[in-house]
Protein backbone atom coordinates (compact mmCIF):
# COMPACT_ATOMS: atom_id res chain seq x y z
CA UNK A 1 0.00 0.00 0.00
CA UNK A 2 1.08 3.88 -1.26
CA UNK A 3 -0.14 5.47 2.12
CA UNK A 4 0.00 6.14 5.38
CA UNK A 5 -3.78 4.78 6.51
CA UNK A 6 -5.46 3.37 9.20
CA UNK A 7 -6.22 0.34 9.36
CA UNK A 8 -9.69 -0.19 6.98
CA UNK A 9 -12.47 -0.59 8.57
CA UNK A 10 -14.37 -4.25 7.74
CA UNK A 11 -17.71 -2.61 6.73
CA UNK A 12 -18.53 0.52 4.56
CA UNK A 13 -16.08 2.81 2.94
CA UNK A 14 -13.01 4.35 4.42
CA UNK A 15 -14.25 7.24 6.00
CA UNK A 16 -10.92 9.14 6.19
CA UNK A 17 -10.37 8.99 2.62
CA UNK A 18 -13.87 9.23 0.98
CA UNK A 19 -13.82 12.93 1.69
CA UNK A 20 -10.46 13.08 -0.04
CA UNK A 21 -11.38 10.97 -3.34
CA UNK A 22 -14.32 11.90 -5.01
CA UNK A 23 -15.72 10.33 -8.26
CA UNK A 24 -11.73 10.90 -9.68
CA UNK A 25 -10.61 8.11 -7.61
CA UNK A 26 -12.80 5.66 -9.14
CA UNK A 27 -11.75 7.34 -12.73
CA UNK A 28 -8.23 6.72 -11.86
CA UNK A 29 -8.93 3.09 -10.41
CA UNK A 30 -10.29 2.55 -13.98
CA UNK A 31 -7.73 3.74 -16.03
CA UNK A 32 -4.86 2.46 -13.78
CA UNK A 33 -7.05 -1.27 -13.95
CA UNK A 34 -6.91 -1.10 -17.70
CA UNK A 35 -3.11 -0.24 -18.13
CA UNK A 36 -2.02 -2.57 -15.81
CA UNK A 37 -4.31 -5.67 -17.52
CA UNK A 38 -2.98 -4.21 -20.72
CA UNK A 39 0.19 -4.36 -19.91
CA UNK A 40 0.82 -7.41 -17.19
CA UNK A 41 -2.49 -9.39 -18.34
CA UNK A 42 -4.88 -11.02 -16.22
CA UNK A 43 -2.86 -13.97 -14.23
CA UNK A 44 -0.19 -11.29 -13.46
CA UNK A 45 -2.17 -7.98 -12.40
CA UNK A 46 -3.24 -7.90 -8.27
CA UNK A 47 -5.73 -5.49 -6.87
CA UNK A 48 -2.39 -4.17 -5.26
CA UNK A 49 -1.25 -3.32 -7.88
CA UNK A 50 -3.69 -1.41 -9.52
CA UNK A 51 -4.56 0.42 -6.05
CA UNK A 52 -0.97 1.61 -6.27
CA UNK A 53 -0.87 2.52 -9.94
CA UNK A 54 -3.77 4.65 -9.30
CA UNK A 55 -2.15 6.06 -6.07
CA UNK A 56 -5.10 4.59 -3.43
CA UNK A 57 -5.41 2.28 -1.19
CA UNK A 58 -6.44 -1.27 -2.32
CA UNK A 59 -9.89 -1.27 0.19
CA UNK A 60 -10.93 1.55 -1.83
CA UNK A 61 -10.39 -0.44 -5.09
CA UNK A 62 -12.63 -3.29 -3.07
CA UNK A 63 -14.93 -0.60 -2.18
CA UNK A 64 -15.61 0.65 -5.73
CA UNK A 65 -15.70 -2.41 -7.90
CA UNK A 66 -15.37 -5.79 -5.81
CA UNK A 67 -13.08 -8.76 -6.64
CA UNK A 68 -10.46 -8.98 -8.97
CA UNK A 69 -12.88 -10.29 -12.07
CA UNK A 70 -15.16 -7.44 -11.10
CA UNK A 71 -12.15 -4.91 -11.59
CA UNK A 72 -11.40 -6.64 -14.88
CA UNK A 73 -14.97 -6.64 -16.20
CA UNK A 74 -14.79 -2.72 -15.17
CA UNK A 75 -11.58 -2.51 -17.53
CA UNK A 76 -13.04 -4.45 -20.44
CA UNK A 77 -15.94 -1.98 -20.45
CA UNK A 78 -13.63 0.99 -20.35
CA UNK A 79 -11.21 -0.67 -23.47
CA UNK A 80 -14.77 -1.34 -25.17
CA UNK A 81 -15.40 2.64 -24.65
CA UNK A 82 -15.35 2.80 -28.58
CA UNK A 83 -17.28 -0.13 -29.15
CA UNK A 84 -20.20 1.72 -27.83
CA UNK A 85 -20.71 4.07 -30.08
CA UNK A 86 -21.35 1.33 -32.34
CA UNK A 87 -25.31 1.23 -31.96
CA UNK A 88 -24.41 5.07 -33.43
CA UNK A 89 -22.79 3.67 -36.23
CA UNK A 90 -25.35 1.92 -37.28
CA UNK A 91 -28.30 3.93 -36.56
CA UNK A 92 -27.79 6.20 -40.08
CA UNK A 93 -29.56 5.09 -43.23
CA UNK A 94 -28.91 1.12 -43.25
CA UNK A 95 -27.57 1.50 -47.22
CA UNK A 96 -23.72 1.98 -46.15
CA UNK A 97 -24.51 0.40 -42.33
CA UNK A 98 -21.76 -2.54 -43.50
CA UNK A 99 -19.35 0.15 -44.69
CA UNK A 100 -19.65 2.42 -41.70
CA UNK A 101 -19.07 -0.56 -39.39
CA UNK A 102 -16.58 -1.74 -41.24
CA UNK A 103 -14.49 1.68 -41.36
CA UNK A 104 -15.45 2.43 -37.67
CA UNK A 105 -13.96 -0.68 -36.29
CA UNK A 106 -10.82 -0.81 -38.76
CA UNK A 107 -10.50 2.71 -37.14
CA UNK A 108 -10.46 1.54 -33.48
CA UNK A 109 -7.61 -1.04 -34.40
CA UNK A 110 -5.83 1.29 -36.32
CA UNK A 111 -4.97 3.61 -33.52
CA UNK A 112 -2.70 2.07 -31.21
CA UNK A 113 -3.92 3.98 -28.11
CA UNK A 114 -7.38 2.03 -28.32
CA UNK A 115 -5.76 -1.41 -29.74
CA UNK A 116 -3.57 -2.24 -26.77
CA UNK A 117 -6.16 -2.66 -24.80
CA UNK A 118 -8.65 -4.30 -26.84
CA UNK A 119 -5.54 -6.76 -27.53
CA UNK A 120 -5.02 -7.37 -24.08
CA UNK A 121 -8.51 -8.18 -23.72
CA UNK A 122 -8.52 -10.26 -26.34
CA UNK A 123 -5.12 -12.03 -25.14
CA UNK A 124 -6.90 -12.88 -21.20
CA UNK A 125 -10.45 -14.18 -23.12
CA UNK A 126 -7.73 -17.01 -24.84
CA UNK A 127 -5.91 -17.70 -21.98
CA UNK A 128 -7.73 -17.41 -18.63
CA UNK A 129 -11.40 -18.98 -18.35
CA UNK A 130 -12.34 -15.89 -16.17
CA UNK A 131 -11.28 -13.72 -18.49
CA UNK A 132 -13.25 -15.19 -21.03
CA UNK A 133 -16.16 -15.31 -18.69
CA UNK A 134 -16.12 -11.71 -18.36
CA UNK A 135 -15.94 -11.21 -22.31
CA UNK A 136 -18.71 -13.22 -22.54
CA UNK A 137 -21.04 -11.61 -19.87
CA UNK A 138 -19.64 -8.40 -21.74
CA UNK A 139 -19.64 -8.75 -25.09
CA UNK A 140 -23.07 -10.44 -25.45
CA UNK A 141 -24.63 -8.18 -22.72
CA UNK A 142 -23.66 -4.65 -23.56
CA UNK A 143 -22.34 -4.81 -26.96
CA UNK A 144 -24.03 -7.41 -29.35
CA UNK A 145 -27.71 -7.34 -27.93
CA UNK A 146 -27.90 -3.61 -28.51
CA UNK A 147 -26.88 -3.33 -32.00
CA UNK A 148 -28.76 -6.91 -32.58
CA UNK A 149 -32.08 -4.52 -30.80
CA UNK A 150 -31.49 -1.98 -33.83
CA UNK A 151 -31.71 -4.69 -36.70
CA UNK A 152 -34.47 -5.43 -38.76
CA UNK A 153 -33.23 -9.14 -39.27
CA UNK A 154 -33.83 -12.60 -38.19
CA UNK A 155 -31.58 -13.97 -35.42
CA UNK A 156 -30.22 -10.76 -35.20
CA UNK A 157 -28.03 -11.63 -32.07
CA UNK A 158 -26.39 -14.58 -33.89
CA UNK A 159 -25.78 -12.50 -37.19
CA UNK A 160 -24.10 -9.67 -35.16
CA UNK A 161 -21.72 -12.69 -33.80
CA UNK A 162 -20.83 -13.33 -37.33
CA UNK A 163 -20.10 -9.93 -38.27
CA UNK A 164 -17.93 -9.51 -34.41
CA UNK A 165 -16.21 -13.10 -35.59
CA UNK A 166 -15.46 -11.40 -39.12
CA UNK A 167 -13.36 -8.01 -37.29
CA UNK A 168 -12.27 -10.09 -34.42
CA UNK A 169 -10.06 -12.33 -36.96
CA UNK A 170 -8.93 -9.84 -39.04
CA UNK A 171 -7.66 -7.96 -36.34
CA UNK A 172 -5.92 -11.42 -35.12
CA UNK A 173 -3.88 -11.98 -38.40
CA UNK A 174 -3.45 -8.00 -39.17
CA UNK A 175 -2.50 -6.86 -35.87
CA UNK A 176 -1.34 -10.17 -34.11
CA UNK A 177 0.12 -12.64 -36.42
CA UNK A 178 0.75 -9.80 -38.79
CA UNK A 179 0.38 -12.16 -41.97
CA UNK A 180 0.99 -10.35 -45.33
CA UNK A 181 -0.16 -8.64 -47.53
CA UNK A 182 -3.22 -7.59 -45.01
CA UNK A 183 -0.94 -6.38 -42.29
CA UNK A 184 -0.13 -3.61 -44.39
CA UNK A 185 -3.18 -3.40 -46.81
CA UNK A 186 -4.94 -0.08 -46.82
CA UNK A 187 -7.60 0.12 -44.45
CA UNK A 188 -10.18 0.85 -47.34
CA UNK A 189 -9.03 -2.09 -49.42
CA UNK A 190 -10.18 -4.23 -46.30
CA UNK A 191 -13.33 -2.15 -46.20
CA UNK A 192 -14.18 -2.53 -49.61
CA UNK A 193 -14.01 -6.52 -49.77
CA UNK A 194 -15.80 -6.48 -46.36
CA UNK A 195 -18.34 -3.74 -45.98
CA UNK A 196 -20.96 -6.47 -47.96
CA UNK A 197 -20.49 -9.12 -46.01
CA UNK A 198 -21.96 -7.05 -43.38
CA UNK A 199 -24.27 -5.36 -45.01
CA UNK A 200 -25.25 -8.96 -46.02
CA UNK A 201 -25.68 -9.85 -42.31
CA UNK A 202 -27.10 -7.35 -40.75
CA UNK A 203 -29.58 -5.59 -43.23
CA UNK A 204 -30.45 -9.10 -45.47
CA UNK A 205 -32.85 -11.28 -44.75
CA UNK B 1 17.01 -36.84 -19.55
CA UNK B 2 14.98 -40.36 -18.83
CA UNK B 3 17.54 -42.52 -20.66
CA UNK B 4 20.99 -43.71 -19.61
CA UNK B 5 22.78 -42.54 -22.22
CA UNK B 6 26.45 -41.63 -22.68
CA UNK B 7 27.60 -37.87 -22.88
CA UNK B 8 26.24 -36.80 -26.32
CA UNK B 9 28.36 -36.26 -29.36
CA UNK B 10 28.85 -32.62 -29.82
CA UNK B 11 28.87 -33.19 -33.55
CA UNK B 12 26.06 -35.11 -35.61
CA UNK B 13 23.48 -37.93 -34.32
CA UNK B 14 24.53 -39.13 -31.14
CA UNK B 15 25.46 -42.31 -32.66
CA UNK B 16 24.58 -45.34 -29.83
CA UNK B 17 20.72 -44.01 -29.89
CA UNK B 18 20.87 -43.92 -33.67
CA UNK B 19 20.53 -47.28 -34.55
CA UNK B 20 17.87 -47.55 -32.08
CA UNK B 21 15.79 -44.56 -32.79
CA UNK B 22 15.12 -44.47 -36.57
CA UNK B 23 11.61 -42.76 -38.02
CA UNK B 24 9.53 -43.41 -35.08
CA UNK B 25 11.49 -41.85 -32.84
CA UNK B 26 11.23 -38.12 -34.83
CA UNK B 27 7.70 -38.83 -34.92
CA UNK B 28 7.18 -39.36 -31.07
CA UNK B 29 9.14 -36.02 -30.64
CA UNK B 30 6.62 -34.01 -32.95
CA UNK B 31 3.46 -35.72 -31.34
CA UNK B 32 5.35 -35.07 -28.06
CA UNK B 33 6.08 -31.15 -29.05
CA UNK B 34 2.41 -31.07 -30.32
CA UNK B 35 0.86 -32.46 -26.74
CA UNK B 36 3.31 -30.40 -25.02
CA UNK B 37 2.72 -26.62 -26.56
CA UNK B 38 -0.92 -27.54 -26.08
CA UNK B 39 -1.06 -28.28 -22.58
CA UNK B 40 1.24 -25.86 -21.12
CA UNK B 41 2.04 -23.30 -23.83
CA UNK B 42 4.62 -22.12 -25.84
CA UNK B 43 6.81 -20.16 -22.54
CA UNK B 44 6.70 -22.96 -19.95
CA UNK B 45 7.46 -25.42 -22.41
CA UNK B 46 10.89 -26.99 -23.06
CA UNK B 47 12.98 -28.95 -25.15
CA UNK B 48 13.79 -31.11 -21.91
CA UNK B 49 9.98 -31.84 -21.40
CA UNK B 50 9.56 -32.60 -25.05
CA UNK B 51 12.40 -35.15 -24.76
CA UNK B 52 10.82 -36.46 -21.88
CA UNK B 53 7.56 -37.14 -23.20
CA UNK B 54 8.59 -38.31 -26.45
CA UNK B 55 11.40 -40.94 -24.35
CA UNK B 56 14.68 -39.85 -25.92
CA UNK B 57 17.56 -37.55 -25.47
CA UNK B 58 17.19 -33.72 -25.38
CA UNK B 59 20.32 -33.85 -27.75
CA UNK B 60 18.16 -35.58 -30.42
CA UNK B 61 15.63 -33.05 -30.19
CA UNK B 62 18.04 -30.80 -31.60
CA UNK B 63 19.28 -33.01 -33.98
CA UNK B 64 15.66 -33.21 -35.61
CA UNK B 65 14.70 -29.93 -34.84
CA UNK B 66 16.86 -27.60 -33.82
CA UNK B 67 16.14 -24.82 -31.66
CA UNK B 68 12.64 -24.10 -29.37
CA UNK B 69 11.19 -22.28 -32.41
CA UNK B 70 12.31 -24.72 -34.84
CA UNK B 71 10.21 -27.53 -32.59
CA UNK B 72 7.69 -25.01 -31.95
CA UNK B 73 7.19 -24.59 -35.65
CA UNK B 74 7.10 -28.33 -36.21
CA UNK B 75 4.43 -28.92 -34.01
CA UNK B 76 2.55 -25.92 -35.64
CA UNK B 77 2.84 -27.66 -39.01
CA UNK B 78 1.60 -31.10 -37.34
CA UNK B 79 -1.22 -29.06 -35.91
CA UNK B 80 -2.29 -27.47 -39.17
CA UNK B 81 -2.06 -31.33 -41.20
CA UNK B 82 -6.10 -30.83 -41.33
CA UNK B 83 -5.60 -27.85 -43.04
CA UNK B 84 -3.00 -29.07 -45.69
CA UNK B 85 -6.00 -30.71 -47.18
CA UNK B 86 -7.49 -27.85 -47.72
CA UNK B 87 -6.04 -27.15 -51.19
CA UNK B 88 -8.19 -30.98 -52.17
CA UNK B 89 -11.17 -28.74 -50.51
CA UNK B 90 -11.08 -26.14 -53.05
CA UNK B 91 -9.53 -27.56 -56.09
CA UNK B 92 -13.02 -29.30 -57.07
CA UNK B 93 -16.33 -27.89 -58.82
CA UNK B 94 -16.30 -23.39 -58.25
CA UNK B 95 -19.69 -23.62 -57.18
CA UNK B 96 -19.40 -24.99 -53.66
CA UNK B 97 -16.66 -23.96 -52.61
CA UNK B 98 -17.43 -21.24 -50.13
CA UNK B 99 -19.81 -23.82 -48.76
CA UNK B 100 -16.94 -26.15 -48.78
CA UNK B 101 -14.16 -24.63 -46.79
CA UNK B 102 -16.83 -23.68 -44.21
CA UNK B 103 -18.19 -27.00 -43.20
CA UNK B 104 -14.73 -28.40 -43.49
CA UNK B 105 -12.77 -25.62 -41.10
CA UNK B 106 -16.03 -26.18 -38.73
CA UNK B 107 -15.67 -30.14 -38.53
CA UNK B 108 -12.05 -29.58 -37.85
CA UNK B 109 -12.64 -27.05 -34.60
CA UNK B 110 -15.83 -29.18 -33.90
CA UNK B 111 -13.66 -32.20 -32.99
CA UNK B 112 -12.22 -31.79 -29.54
CA UNK B 113 -9.24 -33.63 -30.32
CA UNK B 114 -8.40 -31.11 -33.74
CA UNK B 115 -9.36 -28.09 -31.99
CA UNK B 116 -7.29 -28.46 -28.79
CA UNK B 117 -3.89 -28.00 -30.80
CA UNK B 118 -5.14 -25.16 -32.94
CA UNK B 119 -6.19 -22.99 -29.71
CA UNK B 120 -2.85 -23.51 -28.55
CA UNK B 121 -1.21 -22.14 -31.69
CA UNK B 122 -3.29 -19.55 -31.50
CA UNK B 123 -2.99 -18.49 -27.41
CA UNK B 124 0.80 -18.94 -28.01
CA UNK B 125 0.81 -16.70 -31.09
CA UNK B 126 -1.66 -14.01 -29.15
CA UNK B 127 0.70 -14.18 -25.84
CA UNK B 128 4.54 -14.78 -27.57
CA UNK B 129 5.72 -12.56 -31.06
CA UNK B 130 8.01 -15.41 -31.04
CA UNK B 131 5.47 -17.37 -31.96
CA UNK B 132 3.48 -15.12 -33.58
CA UNK B 133 6.32 -14.92 -36.13
CA UNK B 134 6.04 -19.05 -36.38
CA UNK B 135 2.78 -18.61 -37.19
CA UNK B 136 3.14 -15.46 -39.46
CA UNK B 137 5.60 -17.77 -41.51
CA UNK B 138 3.86 -21.07 -41.31
CA UNK B 139 0.51 -19.67 -42.20
CA UNK B 140 1.53 -17.95 -45.00
CA UNK B 141 4.19 -19.79 -46.55
CA UNK B 142 2.74 -23.22 -46.20
CA UNK B 143 -1.19 -22.66 -46.33
CA UNK B 144 -2.39 -19.03 -47.62
CA UNK B 145 0.06 -19.22 -50.45
CA UNK B 146 -1.43 -22.72 -51.82
CA UNK B 147 -4.95 -21.36 -51.61
CA UNK B 148 -4.09 -18.23 -52.79
CA UNK B 149 -2.17 -20.53 -55.85
CA UNK B 150 -5.32 -22.18 -56.91
CA UNK B 151 -7.82 -19.36 -56.95
CA UNK B 152 -8.70 -17.06 -60.23
CA UNK B 153 -9.36 -14.06 -58.67
CA UNK B 154 -6.96 -11.11 -58.50
CA UNK B 155 -5.45 -10.05 -54.86
CA UNK B 156 -6.08 -13.64 -53.94
CA UNK B 157 -3.45 -13.89 -51.34
CA UNK B 158 -5.36 -11.14 -49.61
CA UNK B 159 -8.46 -12.43 -50.36
CA UNK B 160 -7.62 -16.00 -48.98
CA UNK B 161 -6.62 -13.61 -45.78
CA UNK B 162 -9.64 -12.36 -45.24
CA UNK B 163 -11.43 -15.98 -45.76
CA UNK B 164 -9.16 -17.28 -42.94
CA UNK B 165 -9.92 -14.27 -40.61
CA UNK B 166 -13.21 -14.69 -40.77
CA UNK B 167 -13.30 -18.46 -39.62
CA UNK B 168 -10.64 -17.63 -37.35
CA UNK B 169 -13.00 -15.53 -35.81
CA UNK B 170 -15.94 -17.52 -35.73
CA UNK B 171 -13.46 -20.14 -33.89
CA UNK B 172 -12.58 -17.34 -31.20
CA UNK B 173 -16.00 -15.78 -30.84
CA UNK B 174 -17.62 -19.65 -31.00
CA UNK B 175 -14.88 -21.78 -29.04
CA UNK B 176 -12.75 -19.60 -26.50
CA UNK B 177 -15.31 -16.81 -25.87
CA UNK B 178 -18.07 -18.85 -26.34
CA UNK B 179 -20.82 -16.10 -26.98
CA UNK B 180 -24.23 -17.14 -27.44
CA UNK B 181 -26.02 -18.23 -29.45
CA UNK B 182 -23.18 -18.73 -32.12
CA UNK B 183 -21.71 -21.08 -29.30
CA UNK B 184 -24.77 -23.45 -29.32
CA UNK B 185 -25.20 -22.60 -33.00
CA UNK B 186 -25.86 -26.06 -35.58
CA UNK B 187 -22.81 -25.74 -37.45
CA UNK B 188 -25.08 -25.81 -40.61
CA UNK B 189 -26.78 -22.39 -39.77
CA UNK B 190 -22.89 -21.10 -39.84
CA UNK B 191 -21.98 -22.77 -42.75
CA UNK B 192 -25.45 -21.25 -44.17
CA UNK B 193 -23.93 -17.51 -43.69
CA UNK B 194 -21.17 -17.57 -44.22
CA UNK B 195 -20.37 -20.25 -47.07
CA UNK B 196 -21.56 -16.63 -50.01
CA UNK B 197 -19.01 -14.84 -48.19
CA UNK B 198 -16.34 -17.50 -48.88
CA UNK B 199 -17.47 -18.09 -52.39
CA UNK B 200 -17.63 -14.30 -52.87
CA UNK B 201 -14.06 -13.74 -51.29
CA UNK B 202 -12.39 -16.63 -53.21
CA UNK B 203 -14.34 -16.96 -56.89
CA UNK B 204 -15.42 -13.72 -57.87
CA UNK B 205 -13.49 -10.72 -58.77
Amino acid sequence: MTEDAPAPRRRGRPSRQAAAEGPDARTRILQAARTEFAERGYDKTSIRQVAKAAGVDAALVHHYFGTKDEVFAAAVELSFEPALVIPAVLGGPPEGLGERLARYFLSVWENPATRAPLLAVLRSALTHEAAAKVLRGFVLRRLLERIAADLDVPDATFRAELAASHMIGIAMLRYVIRAEPLASADPEDIVAMVAPTLQRYLTES
